[in-house]
């Protein structure tokens, strides 16, 4: 009984990337609608997704049954307008650009007449490219002259920007009168500590975002997006990567993906492709995206270069730095932290330097015999980002590639560097979080979350992971998602989901997904650990559907309601069976559910009698025998005669 | 893109099953063999899989190409004669009764003219079951009048059995002299400490069982076993769950199931079987297994009383546990903890109580007022389990079934009450387990394993899950891996897996394959994070054979060989792809594995002119500006803007 699924050819692949991507309308999931809290600015409505419940049966008779009704549930929703049926999605065209009115009305910055970049305008002037070349270029957009257009350059001025409303209402997705709160928590003047409040209000989202212990990756060049934060006070995020390669993968793939990606959790979409088109496939994910774009700009650099990593320059690498801020990429991972002196640290390591990243900036280093040129121009990128607002992702170039080379000198210099960098980011306002591993046991992991607060002055933390251990391959998204949930709860911001295909091919479409669901449950698992208010919410509706047997609720709650359904059905597919009140495991005559009611009943009868429940009728008591006695007479005998008798087998 | 495999029909998956079973032939894992370690003892000999690995290319010229050759893997195997080619296979006979020779040698045996059971009796006189009864049945074997068989009675005497050489050779698994070290461990007279030794001894195996700090399950009447151990100082073990229901399954697909379990890794099955003919499928089951078989023996009790909790009696429940020891079953799930005037503290909980044996008990003490009595016969029931060697695997009746209700009163009364318990076991040296939860977040399972560890004094915990979230109904075998995981490293010697289907259907094959990888996966994580010796040679084996392209290694050495083939070929299918040394990931142009090996070029040339990497060659060193005094600067700027003005958006 071996799963016989046949395997898609390329081409129908891409022709179901095309069919999905030029057919969405905002697909809600079973039972769930959108729903808009207002603000306080302009403008600002935050969307979430509202699950609604049916009702409790609790009593009467079977003509006259009485109900009780179960308040609808709202969860945080990262799927933009792709669930809203009331939009008109058009990938040609690309997603409204909800936050460009902001933008502008700060009057910090300017529309610029072409491209800055050397390589876009080439890219630009390419007429074999039309055929793929997205349409509707919007027109791009920098800061003024001497202007810093980062959310943290206006926090630390203590503007409170719609971004941060809005992310204020979003981090409190439960709850009802979100407006209301916010109104009367404005002019507070609260103080903060490090740790979650029970309401997040928009000054405590500047406050974070101020402070470095949150970012709010938002290009001005990606106005599409819906405003998120990323920070250990508020709720753990997630990250999908996509990407195609030289060896697979087309725009629509990449398009479908980034999609799915946003349908199934993802908080951020890192686009890592590395193959041909990698300008015009951006484009088109951008675009389209509703949550941040991260990029690694150095693929792009190496590609230029024709895969040469000796021959890449710093001109070269700023030019790229642009052309990706000028599309709109929300943050960059940059490996700046590789230097020159942590290269030979790895020569002893079991696996070396996994990070692609690194690699090339260990390549660069050694066959130049310089310093990472990411570092000694560290400053320079600085003054380019912070006239986007792009963020820097710290990347971390000498991560272990195993269990062996976890917690090593290599990374722990790396780490110490990117600590410095922090800073030196700070200084101009720039919004910062740092990546980290990789491979560690799970004894390792909390050494890396402290390591991490300590050199990096708090800023949020970022992991692939980590690989609990290396044995799973094909399964390396759960070996990964025990060591996230981990390092999540210790104070993880974001985590860089891992699918079943990694260390082996790139993931399809429902790797993607599988990898995601992992990590939405390694997040979540985390919010509960860390006590975020509202998060057991969730938990707790979908245990009191499931208790009494309210199967399409329990469904609907879940992360994926088709699996759950899907998995249901396999052992009772009639629809009686998801409203017995009983389930496939213990059948239709006993169940364990039902006799809590009875319990219940037991427990309301003593206490209307006024009945001790520990004094409880004639409960016998079991004579208990001096067993302490007994075990110290065993051991003593045992002390006499097995510390020297040695028997063989009888 | 959805997954499009067509469902089996129920004869389908009969006919398959029954085409599986009866066409064993002991099917080895890709490049591994069975090799057998001889003890020190009559005919101990220990089954493991050894795993064959290719040579790496470190150099040489294409013809006259340099290799070095990579030592062959031994790795733990519960798959007994299922992968070895040696054996002929028939389930009709069952398999071949291994430890027979040593539990005759004791002497203190004695062989049945028939079966004790009254139920036994009347199902071997109906002529209606001879169409699915298990041919070729054992004869029973039963202690002698006043003997005690247990493993824990010899071990207290000081006797180390073979079945405890075996285990201590097993858990050794990597070492390649374990007979010479054997030899030469066995009259040290250590003393041994609560923590893992670097080589388990014989003897420490005896003092840990003496101890009751690890249990050795193997019922006189399962002599086709494979000795194991659990407990804390021992590798983390996983059970896996079987059996069919009133609604579905069928002989031949449990059959398959424990024959297809201790393939994937399975260290004990139980079988909860529910549905009719338990007791056939039983002994089919039992007769096949390679390792050890727990039952939940009230379930059964509970089918002969037609589901009617109220109308069980001791009488009926002690027939069931004779009946069932004298067919082989090697642990009892034992719900005696569930005490009367514990059941009310369940009433205002989310789920009440989920237990199926637990809410039996409930149900049962309602009904007639009266203290649980598996509690008051609970001395009764460990005469009768001394006399065959079956342990007690002391249920968590009033376990926690959602996340709202983790750690309450209900379930740590129980806790305390099933430590009591322990003790009156271990007067009678009846060895014994305890089950543990359930549903618990992250930050409050260690108090599961603290209140444990105190209250059983260290008998070892075995735990389901526990899931930290209750969301992701479809994925409970990752919700609850992450927990297992946790708890595995806190010292639970046990996780008890839980599949996809978990609270939706019953599993098939390919989840039981999947919930079963998921758990080994746990435990595989926690035994690195226990820092249990040997443990990590699998995971360094792995990566090595990954960083060096040695694809076919790196598959053979996970625990799914087959997946992580099946996974690469996705994308690079051809036999080719296999040998290259470059992945899909990155493609052929560019490598960062390759570029490690320039890195240890250049540190061994580093080395040779004895420099210094941390002085290397002309770096530039980057002008830090003073980043503390700047940002002192800004926060006090901030300070005097930021908490006094609140701008709206600008």
């Amino acid at each position: 009984m071996s799963n016989t699924t046949t395997k898609p050819s390329r081409r129908e692949v891409r022709a179901a990337a095309s069919d999905y991507i030029y057919n969405l309308t905002g697909q809600p999931f079973p039972n769930s609608h959108k729903v808009y809290v207002e603000g306080t600015q302009d403008n600002v409505r935050v969307g979430m997704r509202e699950i609604t419940l049916s009702d409790t049966f609790i009593g009467g008779t079977e003509e006259n049954p009485v109900f009780e009704s179960n308040a609808p549930i709202r969860v945080y929703d990262t799927s933009g307008p792709y669930t809203d049926p009331d939009f008109k999605l058009d990938v040609r065209k690309g997603l409204e650009k909800y936050r460009e009115k902001w933008i502008e009305s700060r009057g910090d910055t300017e529309i610029l007449d072409s491209v800055t970049s050397q390589f876009s305008q080439q890219r630009m002037a390419d007429e074999g490219l039309d055929h793929i070349r997205f349409e509707h270029l919007p027109k791009i957009r920098r800061a003024k002259a001497g202007k810093n257009v980062t959310q943290m350059h206006y926090a630390r001025q203590g503007i409170v920007t719609p971004e941060m409303e809005y992310v204020a209402i979003r981090e409190n997705m439960g709850r009802a009168k979100i407006r209301e709160e916010l109104l009367a928590a404005q002019h507070k003047g609260e103080s903060f500590g490090a740790s979650i409040p029970d309401f997040i209000t928009p000054e405590f989202v500047r406050d974070e975002i101020a402070r470095g212990r949150a970012v709010l990756p938002n290009n001005i060049n990606h106005p599409e997006t819906e405003p998120m934060i990323i920070g250990r006070n508020f709720l753990v995020k997630v990250n999908a990567n996509i990407g195609n390669s030289s060896v697979t993968s087309s725009i629509e793939e990449e398009v479908e993906k980034m999609v799915w990606s946003t349908r199934w959790g993802a908080d951020t979409v890192m686009d890592l492709s590395t193959g041909r088109y990698i300008h015009e496939t951006r484009e088109w994910v951008v675009r389209n995206s509703p949550v941040p774009i991260g990029t690694v700009p150095i693929y792009q650099a190496l590609e230029k270069v024709n895969g040469v990593a000796e021959d890449l320059t710093w001109e070269i690498f700023r030019d790229t730095l642009i052309e990706q801020a000028e599309q709109g990429v929300d943050y960059f991972t940059i490996h700046a932290g590789v230097l020159l002196r942590y290269v030979p640290m790895t020569a002893k390591r079991v696996t070396g330097i996994v990070s692609r990243g690194g690699s090339i900036m260990a390549k660069w280093c050694l066959a130049h015999h310089k310093e990472n040129f990411l570092y000694t121009h560290f400053e320079e990128i600085c003054e380019i980002l912070k006239q986007y607002d792009v963020c820097f992702s710290l990347g971390d170039g000498l991560r272990p590639g195993s269990i062996a080379d976890a917690n090593d000198e290599a990374q722990f210099s790396e780490l110490r560097t990117l600590g410095e960098l922090t800073k030196l980011a700070w200084k101009h306002d720039v919004q910062v979080f740092i990546e980290g591993p990789g491979h560690v046991p799970m004894h390792m992991i909390k050494e890396n979350m402290e390591e991490q607060l300590k050199h990096c002055e708090e800023a949020p933390f970022y992991t692939l992971g980590p690989l609990t251990t290396d044995i799973a391959p094909g399964y390396d998204h759960f070996t990964s998602g025990i060591g996230a949930a981990q390092i999540a709860w210790y104070g993880c911001a974001m985590l860089c989901y891992v699918t079943p295909k990694e260390h082996l091919g790139l993931p399809n479409k429902e790797d993607v997904k599988e990898g995601l669901i992992t990590y939405k449950i390694a997040a979540h698992a985390a919010d509960l650990a860390k006590g975020h208010p509202g998060a057991q919410e969730r938990d707790n509706a979908l245990s009191k559907a499931r208790f009494e047997f309210r199967w399409h609720d329990q469904f609907n709650l879940g992360l994926d309601p088709e699996r759950a359904r899907e998995y249901h059905d396999e052992t009772l597919p009639q629809e009686s069976g998801k409203i017995a009140h009983f389930c496939s495991m213990c059948g239709p005559k006993f169940c364990s559910m039902k006799i809590t009611q009875e319990v219940r009943d037991y427990a309301k009868d003593l206490e209307a009698r006024g009945i001790d429940p520990n004094n409880v009728g004639d409960a016998i008591e079991i004579k208990m025998v001096d067993v302490e006695a007994e075990m110290k007479a065993k051991s003593d005998e045992f002390k006499k005669t097995g510390s020297e008798i040695y028997h063989k087998a009888v």
